[in-house]
């Protein structure tokens, strides 16, 4: 299988797709975009996951029916406020629909809704209202202004983009991202939109990103809180010309790597920003029985708050990596569990079958005062692996949530 | 049954127990005490329960040979270095108990071990057995020396004792406790050593401690890391002179509600003394269909950290109880879900059946200023209660675990 080749454009890069952002006034701060469109130009094969938090964000339950016939051609999406645990909250997202319907002349079944910020606060219907003409009249080959309007507590663009081949037709996949607190998904994720002109059925389409999402988003924590509003959605036109994809081989498999490769990208984009991060953790587990334990132990090494606040003090307290491998409840061996950091100073070993070994701490501070920190983790019973990404626990993210909704 | 009348004296306050604590050498700070140790002058009926985690300290696994046969005599417990993930750890642990056993002359079968502070830094048994001879010497009625000396990150002694009456007997049950981070016991907890001069058989007493455990010490949570030393023991010498407690009754009751009135407070000191916090939370459920969907609501809220950090900033941010409640998986029907927030400085709605209401964010600031925050959700599904207990999530917790080993 031929390599995946990082390219630009974000949602804009496969053919056909357009998108566009704008201020509209949900937000007070008149520099900071708050609603975005991604619009393709031929109806798409669409394929969603969703949070699993049973409290879901109105957007989510009518874009759920929208997505019934396994088709849409748009997406709309506001950020500062999320249209969750509101009482006329299904109300203002259908109306968001029909407007966003209206404007580009296609119908409202063919719309995805999104919504991300505050729970709780009702949703005002106008300024989204007055926002979208400009929205749809700026529409063009521009990912940043979608990527920025979707963006809440983000510091940084979440935006990426591959190159690849099918059946000797160029096809392109790429996405953007929003997702900085609240980051815990599960079977789902935070806000990510990803576009392709390759050519896949509804169907395939939905079992690559429900087999993705298992190894991407879903081994991923910021903070341990799953979102109301989580939702990954792909739209998939077709427009590369590509024979369609309807099953499985070797063309499913070119598609499930180039998709990979651009959520493996955005979940390190999103760690790397968490709230308040200054670090990017990446807990490789190996050597596994199986792969949930796998997963279990590198899911349960990056969601302790103790071991993010010592790799945010560049402290090499690898007790806490024990500790949390412990109360993961898989069924590890502990007298052969083997720890090391690795980031670009170099690697240290600071644990092996269980115990302490001597290391030198000075090495062991400069390996993790980089911004990107491997935590290796060697399980030594047999050979399935996984890896987990995370960030570190700072004062900054105490600051954000201490007061974010004024 | 009679009030239980909270009195002074900690461990020391049943008849019989002697405590005492010093200043051994495992730390380097001469001022901290590091070494601590209860004696009863009788042979007494001994219950734990023990953390979950996989990796579990090594003064556990001989702790847990000891009361094989129920019962115990004294506890042995050292601070500053938790002696886990030591290849020699199980060898100090016995070593511990032995030089302990010598001392007091009496079997090391009898003796409980402990141990808190840093994993995987191996123990040196020279202070400890240096420390010995004082630490016997020293035992009086001093509850307070050896909660100063079982101390970590705390910064408060934790120590409550109450007086009951069975047939006509004083009895008496004091504890002391140790937890500040690290905590989010599973079937037990951080430590704590409950002394009481109660009759009650060895099975009656482990009955009491499991059951009460459930309601209390895992329903607390500081930071969602499950340490690998938790313990709670209880010793009850017989010496009020009570008929012995051999089965369920009116007498087991009320030895139940002292046990449960010394846990919940030890809980509400722990979690308010919980690394870098600064307020108590306590969340209440009401109105649930089954006991086990309160516990998991009450214990999801106040393990959420954002709504940790959005206390510390006196944000009334009901969203994140909502999203906290939404994600905990226990079967609630969110459409039914009240939420107010009360302190000493009033009460106030805020979420009515799933959505917002209009309230004062000047009263809702100045209620959630205060140190002990409730969290009150009303489910409106049936007639189950639960509480839990937690702390605000602040600079200082990043700032204590950003660098605890240096």
């Amino acid at each position: 299988m031929e390599e995946m080749k990082l390219i630009e454009g974000g949602v804009c890069a496969a053919k056909g797709f357009l998108a566009s952002g704008v201020h509209c006034g949900i937000r007070k701060n008149k520099d900071k975009k708050d609603l975005a469109l991604i619009f393709s130009q031929k109806p798409a094969a669409a394929a969603a996951v969703y949070t699993v938090n049973a409290v879901k964000g109105a957007p989510i339950l009518v874009t759920k029916q929208h997505l019934q016939d396994g088709m849409a051609q748009a997406i709309i999406c506001n950020s500062g406020n999320a249209n969750t645990c509101n009482a006329n909250g299904v109300e203002i997202a259908q109306q968001m629909s029909q407007l966003t319907a209206e404007a580009l002349q296609i119908s409202e079944k063919d719309i995805v809704i999104a919504s991300t910020g505050v729970i709780g606060k009702p949703l005002e219907i106008e300024p989204i209202a007055q926002g979208i003409p400009s929205l749809v009249k700026n529409l063009g080959e521009d990912s940043h202004s979608a990527a920025d309007a979707i963006m809440t507590t983000d510091t940084k663009r979440k935006e990426v983009a591959v190159e690849f081949t099918i059946g000797g037709k160029v096809c392109r996949l790429g996405g953007i991202a929003k997702g900085s607190g609240m980051i815990h998904p599960d079977m789902a994720t935070m806000l990510v939109f990803i576009t392709t002109d390759c050519a896949i059925s509804p169907a395939m389409l939905q079992q690559a990103l429900s087999g993705d999402v298992k190894e991407t988003f879903n081994m991923l924590s910021v903070d341990g809180d799953t979102s109301t509003n989580d939702m990954v959605t792909v739209l998939a036109n077709g427009m590369a010309g590509n024979e369609e994809i309807c099953e499985k081989g070797e063309d499913f498999q070119t598609f499930m790597k180039a998709l990979n490769t651009v959520t493996v990208h955005l979940c390190r984009s999103i760690a790397a920003d968490g709230e308040g991060a200054t670090k990017l953790l990446e807990c490789k587990v190996t050597g596994a029985a199986d792969c949930n334990i796998a997963k279990t132990v590198a899911k349960s090494v990056v969601c302790s708050s103790l071991l993010k606040a010592a790799m945010f003090g560049a402290d090499a307290n690898w007790g806490r990596v024990l500790c949390a491998i412990g109360y993961s409840k898989a069924p590890v061996d502990v007298q052969k569990i083997n720890v090391a950091f690795q980031s670009k100073a170099g690697k240290i070993d600071v644990c092996k079958n269980g115990a302490g070994i001597d290391f030198s701490e000075e090495l062991a501070k400069e390996i993790l005062s980089q911004e990107e920190i491997e935590i290796l983790v060697e399980l030594q019973s047999g050979v399935c692996s996984a890896t987990a990404w995370g960030c570190d626990l700072t004062y900054e993210y105490v600051k954000i949530n201490g007061d974010y909704r004024t």
